[in-house]
């Protein structure tokens, strides 16, 4: 007996020292995973503010999925204190809830980004009746400008879809995929490329987009090369894979876009998603999220470079929601060393940064709601 | 022996089971000291935007100690979705890292705003280098304008001295007290009597204060009477009390203090601190930091309702640092609850928001350092 109890202690301090060693070596993963060592910074330009009318011809939307205060200032720390968004000289606040709830999802935050109106959590450009609600894109076709959208994710995903689809939910893939070619949207570059090929309705909507006139292409090196007409450029099966494989995707797919879509003398809308933030942030991995909050902010300098050039063109630069409760508890302005802590897995409800360069900046500061945003985007470019 | 084992792995156990109680325990009280259930929301009046001239006549300088951008939007649902801080329409960043830390604490942040200088952690009102540099009240001092300092802790502790003193280390408090009495500032209502009473040097500065004329009052109800001349309001021997107990103190102190000091048809400056909201944050107590951000919206309220009759006075509210990492995880803005969550017990290094409401607000947006802040109100208000 005594030696039965003693056998039973051993092995359970055994068991008890194997598993703290695991926590160990897990919290030690972990907090690698929170800290950024730094790591050459890239040259910012800083662009003139100087436009040519009070209203722009063109607008370029920029969304980093979960991009939350602490998020952009990671970015500027860890690019050792310049970033692209520094040229933006007016700053506000977004308040992201939906219809439903007090902690939006990517759905609903980027319909009222899109359409201008709070939806429940799920719900894609449709108002919380389920009906159907034009975008910012759609009201752009309507006058005869330039479309596009671009994104790391699959270009079906919540946020670039809620600028082109109108569904009950987000989980609707291959209908998201079917609404774009209800559309005249002359350039869409992302992943997603199985919500147009291996469907349930055995429909292969590339024949359609080619049928439409898009070229389409799923080479990033060819897509690049493009310079007019009409073109679906999907780039993955499914989402677009980490920095280290896809490289420097985003922004070219993005100087792409504006190379197509300025050729229209009326002007562009056009929708910029940095997808992948929000999926560092749940991973509560700051290398990760400071990965793509640089790869964002290049995206965010090839807009600049188009837009300090054309002066007519209005960059806004927002959040649908903050993602992971981030702040930063150490970091290193000189090395570009970020040591983030995260209070949550999920998204939260705080408010989330707005920046505006352009003609019309000035009307983006003050704490807005989300569907200001989306109502003071409209009021500049979409009025007649 | 078997008997003593067996002893040992009950006692073992009992211990084991009483401390997980504990921490259930614990864990539930701190669950509800991080949930605000909600309460009656007071009424807020929006002021109009049109003032007398470009450049301010009085500057009123609001810090909230550890107010980040998620506290601002904690008091927002609170209050129901409306605060004073909606009538602020330029909103801007200030970043706040000190000379020796990325993360700065009060001190080192507050000679930022005050004196327009980077210094290392725990320095009052001195460069790295421990040379005293003039503050925003030293400067408005020198063109004969009124001065005030108003704050919740201690008057001399690190955020309200670091616009009259100049010391090497913030906890030479007694020191700090006896720079009061080296300026000429007309009005401050605070905590902190034992520092100007019971010294270490056996001196009882309230004798010098009164030689120099000022009317010195330790009870709130009689300071809120005063409406000319110099006072010296001490009502906590070391920091007031909370909510509850000192009740309406700071938005009293605040009227008050601009009943003063607006006597000077020259003008004034004043800085007010909402003290605690930082006590609130290193508790990690949502409540706690919600009853003091909305005391600092009462006072804010209070130099709105000055400002938008005299429409010559700028009001500038920003913060030191932010504290806790606080994330909001629920809530509901027709109740007002607000469910709050910690990434730290500490201060963080984010960006903190600034706000501002009057003559040359404009100049409050963008992406600032917390130098540029003191910089800004410097060039407005006391540039000849």
């Amino acid at each position: 007996m005594l030696k039965k109890i003693l056998l039973l202690f051993v092995l359970t301090n055994m068991v008890w020292i194997a598993s703290a060693q695991d926590e160990y070596l897990k919290a030690e993963s972990e907090d690698k995973e929170k800290t950024y060592l730094g790591g050459e910074a890239y040259d910012v330009t800083i662009y003139p503010q100087k436009f040519k009318a009070k209203k722009p011809k063109n607008v370029i939307f920029m969304i980093g999925d979960g991009m939350g205060v602490s998020h952009v200032f990671a970015a500027l720390t860890a690019n050792q204190g310049k970033l692209f968004l520094n040229n933006f000289k007016y700053t506000g606040y977004s308040k992201t809830q939906s219809a439903s709830d007090y902690v939006t999802d990517s759905a609903a935050g980027g319909t009222a980004l899109a359409c201008g109106v709070k939806t429940y959590n799920g719900g894609l450009g449709v108002n919380k009746d389920t009906v159907a609600v034009k975008s910012l894109l759609e009201m752009a076709e309507d006058k005869n400008l330039s479309t596009g959208l671009v994104s790391t994710s699959a270009i079906t995903h919540a946020t670039p879809a809620s600028f082109i689809a109108h569904q009950s939910s987000r989980s609707k893939y291959e209908n998201v995929a079917t609404d774009f070619l209800k559309t005249d949207i002359d350039v869409f570059i992302g992943g997603g490329l199985n919500h147009f090929t291996k469907r349930k309705d055995g429909r292969n909507l590339l024949e359609d987009l080619a049928e439409k006139n898009y070229r389409v292409e799923t080479d990033m090196d060819k897509i690049a090369t493009v310079k007019s007409g009409k073109l679906a450029g999907l780039t993955a099966e499914m989402h677009n894979p980490r920095l280290a494989e896809r490289g420097d995707m985003l922004p070219v797919a993005t100087e792409t876009a504006i190379n197509i879509l300025s050729n229209n003398k009326k002007g562009f809308f056009l929708m910029v998603e940095g997808s992948a933030i929000d999926w560092g942030s749940h991973a509560n991995s700051t290398i990760y999220v400071i990965e793509d909050m640089l790869d964002f902010d290049r995206s965010i300098g090839k807009a600049l470079e188009f837009a300090a050039k054309d002066k007519e063109t209005l960059i806004v630069v927002t959040a649908d929601h903050e993602t992971g409760g981030l702040t930063l508890t150490a970091g290193n302005e000189e090395t570009g060393m970020v040591k983030g802590a995260y209070a949550t897995k999920s998204h939260s409800a705080v408010m989330v940064p707005v920046f505006a360069y352009g003609p019309g900046a000035e009307n983006f500061t003050g704490i807005m709601d989300n569907t200001d945003v989306h109502k003071r985007i409209k009021e500049l470019f979409l009025k007649d």
